[in-house]
């Protein structure tokens, strides 16, 4: 009865840099595969991890052509596209789209905080200009805007709006979702430490950066939960509980590249304003990863 | 493994007052006896919903000498004894004791904010005066303090805290007890939307106005988190959902009294400054009543 | 034109405690008198200062009679009868008017959150049941409720509530009540770091425990005021800025105790759960005050 | 004693568009225009009253270069250049120094919160690239980000960081800054609501679009504060609080775009996916005006 593109764990890939502040497309690619082939389903580039709000139009281009060309149809591909402006936006998802995107992903970045009015607006002009499912995504401490649930549910009116990312790790915004709009309402978790609270909710998938790091143990959270053992669900969730609040309390683009360089594998570099974790935060990290490992 | 006296429902009676605004505790005695029969685990009096801080010294022993004698022994019963000096706390908990409560609970009641040294040394005379268990109560909302995790961490280490009632309506401080205190701490739920999430997490037990109301619902909410079935978990706390967040929006000792009129039991009044829901919120709360038993 | 009784620096004493946590009323009597002769222009006994909530209805009373012995018609005098239950307010405020108190000063303290309605009938029933002027006050640090400008407005309507006391310590809600009220409403200001922007936005006094320590400051800063000169008030309050913040985070009864004592005086004990600050906290506040007597 | 170039009323001017949503050069220079003869102290283009997130970098360096040429020296003018990264900032800052800036206003704008350090290091990095002055702009409600006082008192150590831009709208950041900066330190006030109070905190000037609408009333106020006559401050400061927070509440750049076209100056039209005030807030929006003219 689940007939669903998207479930499951929805990894997202850093966007890394050379040592110029460049986007380092090769290891870019290496990095979305280590993601297809540790067990994720379903991949999402140009996220918040990506650090897409930092990147060019040339460069968000070469991302998402990297990411189609490497997932190359092994899983279904997520793009983010969102911008300030709505025909910056509508621009980035006719580009997905023709890239060969599975769907797009727009959390409506705001400087002047915009009514539910300008929001819908939004939505509706890209909707119109794609044919490929979108997933509104709601993010109050990236976006700066805190979308309602009663404004998430009027844009699921919008045809190709499909799926809600919520990301507030406020866990009854999901209850109502759930409530209002049934089973059968596709809704994401985006909130690391709420993982288990939002499948216990009935959320049908989690996106998260940790896949990344410890891609066995998110893939486990949510096999647990498929067969309906909440026990083992609990026991899995508190195993990766401490690393998924820290990866939090750091930001995700520095904390992955950190973590990754830990499991030995190359992170890439940051662009400023970012800077790496210092010495005591790498040590830290390290404990966790060696807890979880052990 | 699980050997806790307290776990499961507790249910909170409110405490009726006749048109003179003085107690009656004839209906009072009535009112333990349908929650004693209707499958809750334990009783909690002088509780946010009975009132305590608006009962003067001789009511609350009424109460709880009442409480005692009615539920003869057949459920463990935890009587509510905080009070805004260290002294009246101890003078209330050593009654408690003697009346035959199985524990106490307690809450850091604020005027002025106080110290977690303060909340220590306020615990920590109580404990010593007594020798039944307390448990140490968090509610924001209600008591106007916010003790952290880690202050109730500290709590748990005077021999006779031994138990914690959550009602911040905060998931993670479920979570970091959990994990810091191990599978065995005993913490209750007092956030009644966050339920099903608590559950999930680990509480052992939900402290609930809603058992005045809807027993077998927040019972059948317990039962099949023993089962470890999530799914049956789901359906039976969405079937609950809207009346939970109903009731505690428009104060729980209002709300409960309403609804017991709608199920045709008499709520007794309210004492002043409280007033009835008036027949617009009657008329809702009657709506959500019908839809459950429906 | 200006023709309040209450304007000014209104003062509020703490109340001292023997060894044994009795009220000390020799000792207080003698604050009393220190405040009376040092240039304020009202006294206001059984504040949050003075730990009114921490008392039993006897101590309260003779609180009250001690106070308007002491002041002895030399300023008029605000008694606070703030009570949870709305019979026990009245009962208090009776009190106080037949003690001869000019006002009473009414905060509505909650345990469950209060509804508008509620308020407005708490507020009515106390002032028909006496003569004299009620002082509303609001403080949601303190009470656990916060009244909106609108609130207070509509309270200003009951014919005896003549005064409010704003303690949010937001500048705007002054702002909102002056000009819905017009030039000649009487609005006090209770946050002591707000005491410069209030009185710039025409708060007719300020009410404040920091009397006990710094009254000419205090007392210079409404006179400045008074002459239209603004530089002059900006220079004496910034002389007083740290302490004020410093009493009020560390909370008003146990600052202002260790301050009398740096300055020579008695200041009694404490009422446990609350306690003295500790010797780095008594350090600090002396260094306060040394800086502003040098 | 006073020696700043910047000072008083600096006033922000909107970026209109065409209907085709493209910048209108023309119009925007007239607006200028407007802004200098009407008696402001200086001109900021390129605010979050001039959408300068929306705009791409050929249309910031034509409304830059616009701006210089019709103030053509009459007011000194402080250009915003913040970007998300440190290499567009830099390159903006650089463009606005050759271009012809007074200054440059940097807020940090953030997707991921950045930490003290990284915030320090992007203020040093372009404050390293140009000659000019900077003014670091706090603004959490647009930027996403609250610079804690010590934050941006240790920006001022940059030494071509030289003033601060506050629009938190907490007037104890002001005070903070004021007394642990000196009386000499550069402080300007963002916040329309807050004006009267941060003049009287000691704030240098006002950053305002409402220059746009009611200059007189602005510059009034900063001469009542000039003369010291805190009495004419207050009445010409309630004149106007309804309109200050009334645009406040719509948004700056859409209540402006409004206020302009019920003045009988034409306002342009705005970029998606800001879209108008609708018919009932232009109605509000005329009768508060009437009311300041009547």
């Amino acid at each position: 009865m689940n007939n669903h593109t998207f479930k499951g764990i929805i990894a997202y890939p850093i966007t890394p840099f050379n040592a110029q502040e460049q986007v380092d497309l090769p290891l870019f690619k290496k990095l979305v595969e280590r993601l297809v082939t540790s067990g994720s389903h379903g991949i999402a580039p140009l996220g918040s991890t990506g650090v897409m709000p930092y990147l060019n139009d040339e460069e968000k281009e070469a991302i998402t052509e990297a990411t189609i060309q490497q997932v190359a149809g092994r899983l279904p591909v997520v793009t983010g596209v969102s911008n300030l402006t709505t025909e910056r936006t509508i621009y980035h998802a006719k580009f997905a789209e023709k890239a060969g995107s599975t769907a797009v992903m727009i959390i409506p970045m705001s400087y002047w905080k915009l009514t539910d009015h300008e929001i819908f607006s939004h939505y509706e002009a890209v909707a119109k200009s794609i044919s490929i499912p979108i997933m509104a995504y709601n993010n109050p401490a990236t976006g700066g805007i805190d979308m309602s649930p009663s404004l998430l549910k009027k844009l699921l009116e919008i045809p190709n709006v499909t799926m809600i990312k919520e990301s507030s790790g406020d866990l009854q915004r999901m209850h109502t979702l759930r409530r209002d709009l049934g089973e059968d309402v596709a809704f994401f978790n985006g909130s690391n430490p709420l993982a288990l609270g939002a499948f216990a909710a009935g959320a049908l998938g989690w996106c998260t950066a940790a896949a990344n790091l410890i891609p066995e143990l998110n893939v486990g959270l949510y096999e647990a939960i498929q067969k309906n053992d909440l026990h083992a669900a609990q026991d899995i969730f508190y195993k990766q509980l401490n690393l998924l609040k820290y990866i939090l309390a750091k930001g995700l683009p520095r904390a992955i590249k950190s973590g990754l360089e830990i499991l030995g594998e190359d992170g890439g570099e940051l662009r400023g304003p970012l800077k790496p974790l210092n010495s005591q935060e790498v040590t830290e990290l390290a404990t966790l990863l060696n807890a979880i490992s052990a």
